[in-house]
């Protein structure tokens, strides 16, 4: 009940941060559509063909394209005002990033792959729907420059089976996952934390 | 026999539509005939990687890398000829595209999705294509930006779905789509309808 | 055991050449580390996609990912002498990029597919992680433009069909093969040739 709703949140807010790369580029209303939904869904579909899990989730579950097509009519009309919800959004996104690592942890261990394989899918549902979105707008995926959510993602997978290796109630690694992954993003972009520079200037 | 035809004649339109775009960015050989693959089976083999429909299409069905190997050698020997051919190329396109769209559908059908889900199968392998070969020549997809033709895949799409709620022999609903996407495109053509735009001045 | 050595140098020099792209991009750790990975084994991810063998290889095989990590890591300390190692890093390519070939041709045949099949499964999973890596950085790939070891593999593929098709041991046409692929790419490179330009000046 709480995951639904974090996970429509955070579709909405992954389809909306489509939304504004795509209309940045001008693209028209079905290029906008497509670029909304493969942010939303391109991360789970990516991880779903990796591990044969087919067709692919999207396809059987019509809730994400309904929720998808009503965000993108929504963004367009009010385009002018997404900005004043720039904050919630970006809460929304971080909450959804926290849920999408342990929805792909979780579909690693349900097809038998070792846990760091599990992370690295729980870190694709995570973070590329925004990559597949960046190289459809030909752009070098953001998440490889500047953001540092994917190592957000890692961490908070990491402590996920950390916490596995105690006898605990298992709601418990779960739950500390997502809210390690979301203060974790918070305090990163709070105090501007990146990934040290492998570059000399 | 007749769908035989139209599919060779489809194959053949995409294959010199990648020639086109990729020699306009000057590949090699070997470029210039894998942009015309992709873009010939591009929409197909995404739908089947995605529905799980493995080995893809073109891996069992030799003959489409025969018809396209064969059309690029003759696309790069008369190059400077193939402008005289634009109309014909236009309209095998359209035909393509009409049938391409059903045949998507068809393979929804077959793997038991919902309707706004073989729609999405059909849209897929009609355009798609044409979005990868545009990837892989660094450029933002033409379909997300002018062409309207998904549109008009989508509409054949709902048209298909609509007839087939009568008791009519299962060919009209088929035929009916294909036809309705080549008049809709070549009207939209015609009088240069394009989506409305989204954007002000 | 000859093969696993093979495999391992491979897998470095094909992380080694991402390293170096993303380098030049300036990516951050995080991006440095994605195109290392799909510059390695992005080819036999595809391959493994599209014939539906999934899981796909590296991930119930995580000794490729272990070593693509430790690349990664000495690359970036070690960047600035990387150049020194220059001719050894493209002999190892080159030698990976004929073991890689075979090892694609195999599953193809594994999978019961035609021989002109069975090429095309060879030189995706050789050259495909490269045309990923451009991709993902934004650039039109490589062999698309002025590499010719796509044409090498696909050459060293017909000798090994060639070659299966007399009563010899099974490991005559394989290793005939990868130094076929080793030897016309080193004659290549060495005396510049390139595919014929279809472009008149």
């Amino acid at each position: 009940m709480l995951y639904s709703l974090i996970d429509i949140l955070g579709t909405i807010a992954f389809a909306i941060s489509g939304v504004l790369v795509a209309m940045d580029k001008r693209l028209d209303v079905f290029g906008v559509f497509i670029i909304a939904f493969v942010t939303a869904v391109g991360g789970g579909t990516l991880r779903d063909v990796l591990i044969g899990n087919t067709p692919v989730g999207w396809m059987t579950q019509p809730n994400y394209t309904i929720i998808i097509i009503v965000t993108v009519i929504f963004s367009i009309v009010f385009a002018g005002r997404l900005k004043h919800f720039r904050k919630s959004l970006f809460l929304f996104d971080t909450i959804g990033i926290g849920l999408y690592t342990m929805i792909g942890i979780q579909k690693g261990l349900d097809a038998g792959l070792l846990p760091i394989m599990c992370i690295a899918l729980g870190t694709m549902t995570a973070c590329f729907g925004g990559v597949i979105r960046d190289i459809l707008c030909n752009e070098i995926p953001v998440i490889f420059r500047r953001e540092i959510y994917a190592t957000v993602c890692i961490l908070g997978g990491g402590i996920y089976f950390l916490i596995l290796q105690f006898p605990v109630n298992p709601d418990i690694p779960y739950i500390t996952g997502i809210i390690c992954i979301i203060v974790l993003r918070l305090l990163a972009v709070k105090f501007k934390i990146a990934l040290p520079s492998i570059y000399r200037k």
